[in-house]
């Protein structure tokens, strides 16, 4: 389409990753974001993101752990593809692909500095297309919540079934009967007792602490008929 | 990296969109795969794909569509995102990022002349990663048959609600009840009866013919609780 010698071939494009990292603290979703300390945006509230690095990365997923770790800090928590966004508007250096990751963490206590937890429902304006992918991460996170295992990535572990409980009502903003809620999780078989660990939740007699079984933590398990059925 | 003036710059990746087109026919879940009439893999049956061209697309989704329009004559199927794809072996191109698209559409008959349907179940070995991104496709489709109006896109209109029950529990793999299956479209609100419109299907008396509403085209609607629930 052009031919100075200079010009990129017109499907050679900037390919970066951006994480939605996610976590439920104080009772809501909350998105992890960092200041940008470069153009564009220097110093706008944004996604951890990056370039993919063609001599360093074995995929997008290995160059969105490879920004988690260096940014975030974080190795290995629970990562999922999300979506790709793309076009010439979205990114002010020219027509970008964007491979868009959420992770999912427990709430770190305190926040590490530099880090900005804010509520997914109340963001401010964020840089490039970032609102848009932070809204994709909240509903694929709530709707998931309804069928499978994600919502225990959320929880610190060790916890009580009680504790978990809690998490998904939160998530999906309803009741969840209990009884149904303990045969649910039953049937993921996704946790384990932690031998010889209670703790006592008000009048209540101490309860059994869980934590995930090791083999389920890069992996979702799916309740058959949703977790209100 | 490398400072030849011919060389790009790490962050500039080949870019390119694949479709994994899925129809039900004979009772099997099929993709359609396209003759190669280029290298790499010229003559070999493929997933049709293309370059994602900055100077044309709006974004991947744009690219997708106009791949199908030009190499499958399809305007507007419904069409979705499934994941992307990328690594620096997957085509022996280059470092290269694919946006997977899947479109589901009712089974053509007879298929067009250089298409090839197989059944997604049994397919020979394929070029690039395009066996991986099919059977995410049609992992997709199944476990989504569960929860929305998604197999909806497979029958060929009009139908008979017995003809779409058949259609899920094909997909499903197992028997629906009709009475429920029945209750969950109702509850869905996204068909609408052909006016004056009934088939006879065997000894019963004649089906009402149905049709999706035309604001459903492009838009899955989920169930609440699973459609066997």
């Amino acid at each position: 389409m052009n031919d100075s010698t200079n010009s990129l071939p017109d499907h050679r494009l900037i390919c970066t990753v951006d994480i939605v990292l996610l976590t439920l603290r104080a009772g809501q979703l909350q998105v992890m974001l960092l200041k940008r300390d470069r153009e564009p945006f220097a110093g706008a509230l944004a996604l951890p993101g990056g370039y993919v690095h063609a001599s360093e990365d074995q995929d997008c997923e290995d160059a969105a752990q490879r920004v988690l770790l260096n940014k975030a800090g974080l190795q290995s928590p629970y990562l999922e593809q999300l979506a790709s966004f793309s076009g010439p508007a979205r990114d002010p250096r020219g027509w970008s692909v964007s491979v868009a990751y959420m992770a999912l963490v427990p709430a770190p206590e305190p926040a590490l500095p530099g880090q900005h937890w804010l509520p997914v429902d109340r963001l401010p304006q964020l840089p490039f297309d970032h609102g848009r992918i932070v809204a994709a991460a909240a509903e694929r996170v709530r709707n998931k919540s309804q069928y499978s295992s994600l919502p225990v990535h959320l929880c610190p572990e060790p916890f009580t079934l009680p504790q978990l409980h809690g998490i998904y009502e939160t998530l999906l903003g309803e009741a969840i009967n209990p009884v149904s809620f303990r045969r649910k999780m039953d049937e993921l078989a996704i946790l384990e007792p932690v031998p010889g660990a209670k703790r006592a939740e008000g009048p209540h007699r101490p309860a059994q602490l869980y934590r995930l079984k090791d083999e389920f933590r890069q992996t979702l398990r799916l309740v058959g008929r949703g977790l209100n059925a």
